[in-house]
């Protein structure tokens, strides 16, 4: 076996062990037994102390050293990008605090469950300060010298700064801000329908809105978590969705969401199974899949259309006059509490504060016990609106608590990318809302796998876009079809 | 820290990782994605190079070496028993070939389910073949010129011998075959009732059964599988079940038995968590747990009486007249196919057959592709029936697929352990009967878990059955409780 060979047999059992953690991960969040919490984490911390190891293996290094990039194909030079990043990152974090780590999160998210069932901050801000700590330690390890929260950032999102986020938030900001005072000015936005949606429907119907956008459960699942997520990558590749009898729309435009997400995974080339450019290349990316399926696709006019009279069949009369009510009613625009059911308008508010809060707890700037009052200070000017519990502000997101600092600002990259995507396709396939209108959304979804999807993590995050696309993205095709189709629908 | 806490330390995170693999297991049967299987030979390879190399790591022996076991308890002392014979063996198993074998189980498994499902053993032969050859290239290496099959069934029963248990089958069959004989002699045996009983009742009942016998449902869960089993140890213990529209007997007894093995696991002393004597002792005595819960436990006239009382609350009217009717019917003898359903007399001779069917396998005397007709022929001597379909006869068992070559004959281990358990319980609990009429299974179960189950691995198998019976093991009281069970149910 040739260096590259034998580096690459090497990181496919990691990626293997590293698939093992993941599913570990779901497992806790959908069938672990309750009390089984403090075993899991000696489990996580025993395969994380396991991974840690193999990704800092000399040998590793030493692979490295003796692979000649010249002599490999674009695949073979993918992986090595992927590998010697991978290296480089993880040689500078300590093995006992990368243990410590997933020990803590797996713990926090435990606490996380708990205060949020019991509107509880301070029962979970011992283990946030832990979990931040530990954070802000690895953060120092890698950024060596730069500034720390680029290192956890660029972790989901390779290439990717705090600044050029801010810059890029910034462009952003003032568009949706306008747009989203002419919506609310507009007048009256349509409410939830009064009426009360069957749980055990709203599971089936949720299968069926994953199949509808093309996740293929021979090679996923799709089971009920306090958080929808997706896990996985490969052949075996897991989302989750959780129901509101009140509120259909959290549990359909979840699954769809999360089914972006699984199906970017699922479809990435077989040939890449188990190795490094095998998985979705950043979290950006993966949320522009995520983003298009949900709201450019899943929230069109077109697709509402076949989704009322789906829903008029399974639920019978719920209270929507017809389908452009019912349009209204899913792209309705209020100022809410909870990021993951926010609008298209307020969705990136929702992340930019998170942004500058989790950007301020990684300097120091804030502290955990100082949390609860800034996100409620900063939700208020953002949003005009108080805080009224814990559930609602602070502690909705898991995210934190699984150490998850840097992911936020991914969801807005995410949106931007997949303002661009969705201009393209839009020109690439004219016929578009015919499909669409029919609840076949096989058009689109195959463009996103052909020209994005099954090339996995070959290119760098940002040349992903670029090549699915044929242009650098910005931020004005996002705006810009917000613009359209927020003006049109409140005929502003 | 002395040698002795690192030793321990590493064993911890072994331990966890092993849960992680058993629970990978587990997670195969229950809940993966079907088109899963072959990323998760992947994965079960990888964590089984990574348990084979920490097991056989120099480190182990350098520890074992400079540890002095008279400074320890009897606690210390008996975890380096465990982790000097698992050391010693492990260690003369080629890491290759301990995933090798990870891969072709995790493969064969699932061979085994689509040719169970379409009775095509030709299906399912080459990946056995498979599995057989990379067994007896352990067997061989583990033996180290001793007969091969007792490095195997070492593995599940330490201190075990091949022509130990030979003897003991021996002393054991003259005494069922005639009892078998003289009970079928007797003329007409009552027949399952002709009765549909809904699946998801079953489902829901079993749940009930594992908490009438003490299974925690905080550290446990139960879910649908092809093959009843138990998987796990410490605070994360698992059991499945499946179900038959016409024998509810088959979800309700096979899951009383998966809950003896799982409560014997939650009963282990918490001070002893992921250390080498935190599990059961052996497959041996885990098996007296299971069938004492299922047989002498849970189909004596007492509990038969309770259950009836439960049976026709959730099914009805279900056609047998009381419960005296009903205690013949869940004691009915017959020469059946199906080891797990078998009765208490025909138990045994399904382990003997097998028994002597993979020794030859292991042995070379018999090979794969004669294994079907070798299991006919010697199913219709010992039965006196000819098997009907290869999901009836050789394909019926998941042992051979996992590999596990040597581990049918602690099956009857445990019967004759179980045996001498009830023994005692019946002389140290005069009222058992009273209880257990009532559905109250404290009283024994209780006991078992003090005097048994919450030692662990801390004494050797057999050492274990001693201590809490206060006598050595021995055939005779499985045999006294047989013969006075059944010829007062038969009037013999």
């Amino acid at each position: 076996m040739s260096s590259y060979d034998e580096l690459i047999a090497f990181e496919r059992s990691t990626q293997a062990l590293s698939e093992i953690a993941g599913r570990l991960g779901w497992d806790q969040e959908t069938v672990m037994p309750p009390a089984a919490t403090e075993q899991r984490a000696e489990e996580m911390a025993a395969i994380e102390t396991v991974l840690h190891s193999r990704r800092t293996d000399p040998k590793v290094g030493d692979w490295l050293e003796s692979v000649d990039g010249k002599e490999l194909d674009e695949i073979g030079r993918a992986n090595l990008r992927v590998i010697r990043r991978d290296f480089e990152r993880t040689s500078r974090v300590p093995a006992e605090l990368a243990a410590e780590i997933a020990r803590a999160t797996s713990l926090a998210r435990d606490n996380w469950v708990q205060a949020r069932e019991g509107e509880n901050f301070a029962e979970f801000a011992p283990a946030l300060k832990r979990v931040l700590d530990l954070r802000r330690q690895e953060a120092a390890a890698v950024a060596d010298g730069g500034e720390p929260y680029d290192a956890l950032l660029d972790d989901f999102e390779p290439g990717a700064t705090a600044s050029g986020v801010a810059e890029m938030f910034s462009a952003l900001r003032p568009g949706l801000v306008a747009l989203a005072d002419r919506v609310l000015g507009a007048g009256h936005q349509p409410a939830l329908p009064d009426h009360t949606f069957d749980e055990e429907i709203q599971v089936r119907f949720s299968r069926e809105m994953a199949e509808t956008f093309g996740y293929d459960f021979s090679h996923g699942r799709i089971d009920r978590a306090v958080h929808p997520f997706s896990s996985g990558s490969g052949l075996d590749v897991r989302i989750t969705m959780r129901t509101d009898p009140r509120d259909p729309f959290n549990s359909i435009y979840s699954t769809i969401h999360e089914t972006g997400h699984g199906a970017y995974e699922q479809g990435v080339s077989r040939k890449y199974l188990l190795t490094p450019v095998g998985q979705g290349a950043s979290m950006g990316v993966h949320e522009s899949q995520s983003r298009i399926y949900e709201n450019q696709l899943g929230r069109s006019r077109a697709f509402t259309g076949h989704l009322f009279g789906r829903m008029q069949k399974l639920f019978g009369d719920f209270g929507v006059a017809d389908s452009e009510a019912f349009y209204s009613v899913v792209n309705r625009v209020a100022p809410g509490y909870i990021r993951t059911e926010a609008d298209e308008l307020h969705y990136n508010l929702h992340i930019m504060m998170r942004f500058d809060l989790e950007r301020d707890l990684i300097s120091g700037a804030l502290e955990v016990d100082d949390l609860p009052e800034a996100w409620n200070s900063r939700f208020e000017t953002d949003f005009g609106v108080a805080v009224d519990r814990p559930s609602n502000g602070v502690l909705q997101d898991i995210h934190w608590a699984s150490g998850l600092f840097g992911y936020f600002p991914t969801y807005t990259l995410g949106n931007v990318y997949a303002g661009c995507l969705h201009k393209v396709i839009r020109r690439d396939i004219p016929g578009l809302d015919g499909h669409l209108s029919k609840g076949d959304t096989a058009p689109a979804t195959g463009w996103l796998r052909r020209n994005l999807q099954q090339h996995g993590s070959l290119r760098e995050p940002a040349e992903t876009i670029t090549a699915a696309c044929g242009f650098v993205p910005t931020v004005q095709p996002l705006l810009d079809y917000l613009e359209e189709k927020f003006t049109d629908l409140y005929r502003l």
